[in-house]
């Protein structure tokens, strides 16, 4: 298959571009600028494409960003710290962005003829994030199915749909993927914050997979503090 | 419902957002500049929006089209004369441009806690267009119940999906449409051409309906020449 990778720079999507540049045929990285406040990642994204030999493009979507307000993802809304788990992460959900990125991915994908697009999104966010459930990834497949039928035939590879994060911890080890060179921090400073929802998770993940961490975090032990919250 | 309508300041788009207006709640209209060449016809939505004194939101999503090459909408390529059903207009398929729009449509949907998504395919466009067709209609709602699922409740409301074009000129003079205000030319100059793909579907859907055409072509026979090839 030759397939487009959906990456934000992240440590999911970084690791899926490595699995992805192992197993089937990589022909490009696909990101996205919505205006999102830690647009440090996108250059990991750039990075990696360099990395595997690859072009990069980024589609600017900030206007459409711009019309989806209400999200601490693209607002000035303080992102909030702790686990994602918590009621108060509920305000980083961006309406729909999954389906519109991916609209756009089959979009580019059939521009460039490619068989499939590579998604990372993973069983973690399932319980926040509806657009990351298998039901959404299967429903999305039979909708691009009827939108080109004639034209193309793509496939949404979602290798992650049913992984945790510490699964994917795992997988991109198994690729040899430099986690030092992906992005998780939604607060986008000189090094992850080690408090938001994201770099918990992030913690976290390697903590379960039991495969050493070499994030360099501003408070390296606030998730202990985050996941003890959330069991009691 | 208060309902959203996409409006590209076309016959058929003007015709829904004056039909939902007089039906149900019309809460605004929303266009796509996608960097089409005959961006003329935003205008007219904007009209239109002034006219039933809504807001009108216009998304750019340039950046995608440029990603999305090899289409004559939004390439330096030629724009071919005549009838919608030859083979030379399939250069005119932006690869999954309505899914594109419907994706993000819902996404502002959400963001404006609206009950609908208007959108003004019909069954003119189905020969053509796999995503104009009832199943593509059809699909796209289950992806987006699974998308937004827990977070908002929106309908897609395509009420064309199985008329004509000869149909919707009938309904939107039923609900007083000011056609003249409303643009088809794929060339976007100062008058309608009269020999492009859609000025000859818009002279021929008048003509079907037995309604006058207010429009001024700059060649206003030119539709007859191209159905009687096309019948040949």
């Amino acid at each position: 298959m030759n397939a487009l990778v959906i990456c934000s720079g992240g440590l999911d999507s970084v690791s899926l571009a490595h699995k992805v540049a192992t197993e089937q045929k990589l022909i490009g990285l696909l990101s996205f600028d919505y205006g999102q406040r830690h647009k440090k990642e996108l250059g990991f994204a750039a990075i990696c494409a360099k990395r595997l030999a690859v072009p990069h493009q980024i589609v600017d979507i900030r206007d459409v960003g711009r019309n989806l307000s209400g999200s601490a993802l693209t607002d000035n809304v303080d992102v909030p710290d702790g686990h994602y788990a918590e009621d108060s992460m509920r305000i980083t959900v961006v309406p729909n962005r999954n389906a519109i990125m991916l609209a756009i991915a089959f979009g580019v994908a059939a521009a460039k003829k490619a068989d499939a697009v590579a998604t990372a999104v993973h069983g973690g966010d399932h319980f926040i994030y509806p657009d990351c459930r298998p039901a959404f990834i299967d429903a999305f497949q039979t909708m691009q199915n009827h939108a080109l039928a004639g034209y193309a035939d793509i496939r949404l590879y979602a290798p992650y749909v049913n992984m945790s994060k510490a699964d994917i911890v795992s997988e991109g080890a198994k690729y040899a993927t430099p986690f030092e060179a992906t992005w998780s921090c939604y607060k986008g400073g000189a090094r992850h914050c080690g408090r938001c929802g994201t770099c918990v998770e992030r913690r976290e993940a390697f903590d379960l997979a039991g495969i050493t961490d070499p994030t360099d975090y501003e408070d390296a032990d606030f998730w202990l503090h985050a996941i003890q919250t959330r069991s009691a």
